[in-house]
């Protein structure tokens, strides 16, 4: 019998077709490989990027964009968003419009082509944390911008049009629709109960044990009760905290730890799956709040979306997230 | 520059991203065409399909599940949701789920496995929009079902697996979010201006006259304003209703007309593209709503929905709907 589940916080409901049901290595995988060729991340190119607005582990003597950094953040050569300009908001009729002011920006994980972030060293990872946590606070100055959006894209399938291991920014004048739908849904939440609806989740989960694939001092990764796609993940801090970017160096010493082990996991689950990945953190210039949980959501691209999620905004997935947190545990 | 804009019903902002603008020969299509073997929507194979909840132009002295039909409504052989059961609402700690009960059925638009629904012939695209209100009004007698969903995928990237030409429905139980999202978003319109939202759309449109594609004396086919892809249309129906299922016979033959027009021109615009269309109308159940204005969204498969679209909710297209629009006016 197919069943029917609600996201706590969005009320978005997904169905879990069990007559459609699949095990992990139904799934077809494209490898996303090294094909050569040029490319533009690579350290002795830097002059073919917009000029670097962070770079790690580069010889203080040496000039910006120059070789031998670690890690290395570039403005997007072909934004979505431009950085230059006034919103002007303005009304046509019933419509209303402003430019598209923000940033859009490129975190070049590692120097190393080859590098997949599932596999990146400790260190290396760290530096990741680092440089969205920095690029936030930077970005966050501008009070033109209301929230920064950080996510991933890897593998073709999920949306990546380069090889070479790199995450993106995007700074917005707009609060978006899905964490304004967040925020509703768990401010809502802790009216009625006066709890945090992700500290009951990471509870109750606790509790359960059916859905949570590891866990460190500081984090847990569960695969969420009403999930999008087989294998999607969100990894949560223990204790509350609304605000990425307030995390210390110490947690996000911690994050990269699980988040290494979850990806890893994951590879073993199905090698090379084409993922997003999103971090989902409070608006820019918010005090901590009590009713919100920062986290990332890791969806992994098996399924694809048609006119039925389109229309109804939720998803059919094929496999309960009970199964696919037992192939998790049982990888490694 | 690029530009923000926002939908009028769901507040939901798009990015018209001009720094990456495109034309239609910049869309790369993958042809999904007839490699012929077995086919179990084709004449003849009755028999492997669930049986036949509808037919259309069989001699009415032959057995249903034979051949000799002009349309054909199966149930889906791998169904999403299963029509035989009980809701079974319950609660986990929580967590709210619900046994997967509704219907998933197939509309075969044509006994001919080569036709395509954009260049089908006048009469047999109106069976198509019959097959539709007719398996409404039906399902929307079983007292489990909140909503029937209409919905097409064509291509493989829009999510299609048999080439046989075919639409398909979904009866759910709830109230799918983005259906609530379109209904509060015209409810509070209509409090604030006491007029339907879509209705001042059209009469906006029909002034600026920079995103009407064609009409009729029925319809009207627009790029809206805020489209999610490039080259989305809207088919809405120029008197307001807000029932799909109310339309009587010499409106689904204007409406067959329309449609057909419009998808000729996207297809003159770019042979074969992928796509998905949904129809929006009122849940079932309803009395007509003042507020809401049934029509038909055409969303081409042109763009990816990568990390940013997932985290944010909103859309990067690279192209204005009044470019789109005066491609699609030139193009027949």
């Amino acid at each position: 019998m197919p069943e029917l589940r609600k996201d706590p916080v969005l009320g978005r409901w997904i169905i879990i077709a069990t007559e459609r049901s699949k095990r992990p290595t139904d799934f077809v995988v494209e490898e996303f490989k090294t094909t050569g060729g040029f490319c533009p991340l690579c350290p002795g190119n830097e002059k073919t990027t917009p000029r670097e607005v962070l770079a790690y582990g580069r010889d203080p003597n040496m000039p910006a964009n120059s070789a031998g950094w670690q890690l290395r953040v570039v403005p997007n050569k072909y934004p979505a968003l431009v950085i230059e300009g006034d919103l002007e908001k303005h009304g046509e009729g019933l419509y209303d419009r402003m430019n598209g002011i923000g940033a859009h920006e490129v975190v070049i994980e590692s120097p190393r082509h080859e590098d997949r972030f599932t596999f990146l060293p400790h260190d290396q990872m760290v530096l990741v944390f680092r440089a969205f946590r920095n690029r936030i606070h930077d970005l966050g100055r501008d009070h033109r911008f209301r929230y920064v959006m950080v996510f991933k894209n890897y593998g073709r399938a999920a949306g990546a049009s380069l090889e070479h291991s790199h995450s993106q920014l995007v700074a917005l004048p707009i609060l978006p629709r899905m964490v304004i739908s967040e925020l509703d849904g768990s401010l809502s939440y802790f009216k009625y109960k006066d709890r945090c609806v992700f500290c009951d989740i990471i509870r109750q989960e606790a509790q359960q044990d059916t859905r949570v694939v590891c866990q460190n001092d500081y984090f847990v990764t569960l695969t969420p009760f009403a999930p999008r796609s087989p294998f999607e993940m969100w990894i949560l801090p223990k204790h509350h905290s609304s605000s990425y970017a307030d995390q210390d160096d110490q947690s996000l010493s911690a994050l990269a730890d699980i988040f290494s082990e979850t990806m890893r996991r994951l590879d073993a689950c199905i090698a090379n799956v084409p993922y997003n990945f999103v971090l989902h953190t409070q608006p820019l210039g918010s005090q901590p709040l009590e009713h919100y949980h920062w986290h990332f959501e890791i969806v992994p691209k098996l399924t694809s979306i048609a006119g039925f999620e389109w229309g109804t905004g939720f998803y059919i997935n094929p496999m309960p997230p009970e199964d696919t947190c037992r192939y998790l545990r049982e990888a490694l």
